[in-house]
């Protein structure tokens, strides 16, 4: 009854040009059980993928479509939304009336509670009753409320690495409250692809700074799912900074140990014990920390944990992709988990090195 | 009575084929009191400057020497040694004892009190009684003993940077015992011109970690001139990362201000008091936070203050060139001192850019 | 009759430490139709792989061996030697020998002529009768020699490039004898992964140079086979240049066309025409020319081609990726030739991007 | 008579705000004759220029005026004008005309012959009679026509590298006709401050492409030029290339020799003498081939010359710094012609390294 063909999930995905989206598109290009039934764009409406991204568009025939959410919603079973913040929540609602399953990769239905979304993003909202029902998209956290989602709402990259971090601390009580600091630092991708001169690379080149310093937007985001962990509210310092590279995430956070007599030993263990059913999270042994590099093009996290007697603090790396478990494969591995497949199924398991 | 060139400060460089040296010998060609006598290195002996360095070749004709401590003290006033821990203190007692004037670029006369160097550098100590009279060449905190001087254990590349950003708090009082945290970056250019696997382009490029976390050298020295300026002994957290560029260091530091309703202007205002006679340090307006760039090939360093008021901290970055603020330019501002010279003589004032 | 495991073909790799071989790793780790039974190194011998590779340790538990050849044959039937030029001639007779199939990476069995070889590369060899049966291991020319090859002898990253770009020109004799030109440029991951003093990011970042001008010893592998192609002796003028960039080579050549009255759109036919069954050559359309970017971690080549009516000649560029078209996953694409799989088996077709 | 400030001359810059006008700014800093009387801009009118260049902020106190041609002429003795094509030739009339001395950084004024630039560059002129008396402002080939100069149409960066690479070659007949080939490539920062996707970071970082290939607008300037210096018509193939760093220009030229008898010595010789007054230009010694990172920041083009005996050919690889030589420096340097002032006052000597 069907062939195996007519058995994928047809998905859609609507804002298809930028770095969100061609991640995307080649992801599910060579997933086994999806089929990329639309693509959808205003900007670039009317052109062919291959078009905007030639090294791809031999594997895909498709033409960039204006955005309609009826048609969207007939031809998929599955929608990505990566569109720029404000927009997604103008169509969740529709889409998933119609019955499709949507990821938003932008920070519409990050926020179970909009009022702490509208302070920081000034965005007006409407859809406070749907916002409830999204959950948040950390399969490491929330692995079972994804599988019976029905809308989800993918992190932030520097969110997924400073939660990936901290979580153990965090949901074990081990770090004094609000002594949380984490410095990150990210590739310019994460700027997205729209041409702004601080990302030019005749700027952004073997130059490093600062950005958005106590009041990035990525903040909140964190400090609600630290608290929704530890059970009461966290305050979390969190700096952004521009690093010379394209892709990458490394955030490097701070605790003070409630207990001064732990080791790195016992953070170690621990740390084990708490991604033990975590296929795409590796903590490095004693004494190796993570490179960014070493996640290139995969989905996985690398965390090194370290402890310092003399101070008393326990210090984390978390290394990521920024457009793979930041972004686009994780929003893979939530579909996944969504659909009922194994989690891993259809994302790179190995980076190329160097 | 004798012609300007006479009147020259005559100055030698042992070490001269590293990053450290090639800069020195750059920053002498163009200064107008110096002249550069002699040049010495073991493993270069014997070339020409201009086989190691084509670009600065045909501007200096001399020969690397082998290093013979007798005649560099007869031929020059002022000796710089830029070379791997541990060896100057085998020359700088001769060389003082012989009259000229040193600047070591190395760790080994950055601690008066040798038992800290020992512990963490792991290099045995005769020297007690010299090492105790030199004096630490960061002309903003220690200018007029500089000028005293006559051995000047010049600053590592990240306490120059880390020293800068804090500074004025540790001397004001402002921050909470123990809640420093330097997060510092550097280009691999500070790793030196051996060749190293892990500094090579292929390795480096597009990634970024940490390294010697809660070990790195430059934490004793950060909290000996920390406890210095404070009065009691203070406790830093310091964590290098190589990042992929090939010269700059950004330092983000955090404290947890003692008096938490101090605002970003008020941290402004004290710190543009207290740099009102460097005239190498620049802090920057509200909110403008700075780029590594903009201090590169030049002696400057650029601070950016901000304040948290939701955590209580004051986050400050300094932004150096770790070639020049961070070693052989910054040397230069010591030998001005030393000399009687305008401090900023010679020195580049404009970075080019891009 | 026999489980599917036991169907795989077992693989050894010698060499594994190296660019080379954690590619070849990789993609062997990915081959459905392979498993990796030894991987061998004299440097890295007794270590785990997981040492030198932390990010691919997690998926590959051997150890690396000490090279004994006897124990190799017993346990693989394909042997893939990644080792510095004049060591694979030691070990490549014994191998074939004892049943093997092998196929090197090195410049050892590139040449059916040791007169060559040894001329260009100063090596002494005993092995003329071997290296006459071995096969230039570039499929879109030799595909039905490797097919049938008990040795291959891999190409060079420049030649791979090279070739392809100049191919239906030479073959289909539309180049005027002696105009030919190459171009080329090259990521630093072309010089392997041991420390040496240019390839520093410090030192490679941000700089560009030619090298080995009118010297390269890749010029006599492309004249080799451009003279097998055009049935008489052929002249190329070919100029190497590093660039900083991690992966990734770009030749532009350039040919007096011996008829100027052909276009562009003569020249597109032509080469779409001659790469017909090239499932690894991509010809860009009409003005199209290629990001090296794009071939990043595939083994695919795209090819640009351009007319200057002015002066009557063609310019074709070509673009791969060194470590994989230009290395490894070219070894894989005739492994799978040799034992009869599909010729694309186990290949990555995407390239991640940005 | 008169104090030493009033006896400096009075320049201004039109167009400050982009690359090339920045440059310009460092470099009149710094030059001991000239003072800034101007800086003009249409877009960052009213602008600070420490708005667009912190770190050029501190030393110039100067706002970003609207362009007034009345103002600029009553103001500045001498005018740069550093902006996009086909404007220049609507205020450099005007500027003329009321006394003042002419540099165009943009194309407008590189033709004698407006029918060239028309037919290349598609705009409409009515300035042919101006256009004839302006001077190609390359110091190595017309100095002395510089010196009483009233309109220098100054170089693009990519001919400044070309014509130095080859104009031995051109005005000594020692190639033969129509067979140079000059192979370019380009840091970003020649596509100028402008925000546009394919410079950004995440795309060019990485990566290498030709483009323009056949058909770029530089083409016919150097044609222009040899044609000038060889006295009959020089066709030229020239292919520029964007390559993944911030400054320098590479080019590599082909040619071959007329008489294939000559060695290197002999073109080592040739070139030597050609550019034996010329201050900027370097000679490399037997087997040196120029680094593009020697040049950054200075005014100096780096020649390696070699010889292949195999081929015939001569090739000549040139080296500047393209935002310096290849624009600012260079415009500095005919000033200084202009005003009767050392050819190489103000400008900086050593680039530093790495």
């Amino acid at each position: 009854m069907g062939d195996s063909a007519s058995e994928k999930v047809s998905v859609g995905i609507v804002g298809a040009s930028g770095y969100g989206g061609v991640q995307l598109v080649r992801l599910l290009l060579e997933h086994p059980q999806a089929e990329i039934a639309y693509i959808g764009g205003n900007s670039s409406a009317g052109k062919r993928f291959a078009e905007l991204y030639p090294h791809v568009g031999g594997h895909l025939s498709l033409t960039v479509e204006a955005i309609d959410l009826d048609a969207i919603a007939q031809r998929c079973q599955v929608v990505f939304l990566s569109l720029p913040n404000g927009l997604a929540c103008e169509m969740a609602p529709t889409l998933i009336e119609r019955g499709c399953k949507v990821l938003d990769l932008s920070a519409d239905y990050r926020f179970n509670d909009l009022g702490v979304y509208q302070a920081w993003y000034r965005v007006a909202r409407r859809d406070q009753s749907l916002a409830a029902t999204a959950v948040y998209g950390l399969p490491e956290l929330y692995r079972d409320r994804i599988r019976t989602a029905q809308l989800v709402g993918c992190p932030g990259c520097y969110p997924t690495a400073s939660l990936l971090a901290i979580a153990p601390l965090i949901k074990q009580g081990l770090a004094q409250p609000d002594s949380l600091i984490i410095d990150a630092k990210s590739g310019t991708s994460g700027g997205g692809r729209t041409a702004k001169t601080h990302l030019l690379l005749a700027e952004a080149d073997n130059s490093l700074a600062a950005y958005s310093v106590a009041r990035h937007r990525h903040t909140p985001e964190i400090e609600t799912i630290c608290s929704d962990l530890a059970g009461h509210d966290v305050l979390v310092q969190f700096t952004p900074h521009l690093v010379p590279m394209v892709r990458g995430i490394l955030a490097t956070a701070y605790a003070t140990m409630r207990d001064p007599g732990l080791v790195r030993d016992d953070l170690l263990t621990i740390y084990a014990a708490f991604y033990r059913s975590a296929p795409w999270v590796t903590v490095l042994p004693n004494g190796t920390y993570p490179q960014t590099k070493w996640a290139w093009g995969t989905n996985r996290c690398y965390l090194g944990v370290e402890v310092d007697p003399r101070t008393g603090r326990v210090i984390v790396m978390a290394a990521i992709d920024n457009l793979m478990k930041g972004q686009a494969a994780q929003a893979i591995q939530c579909f996944n988990l969504m659909l009922g497949f194994d989690e891993s199924l259809g994302l790179p398991r190995l980076s190329f090195y160097p």
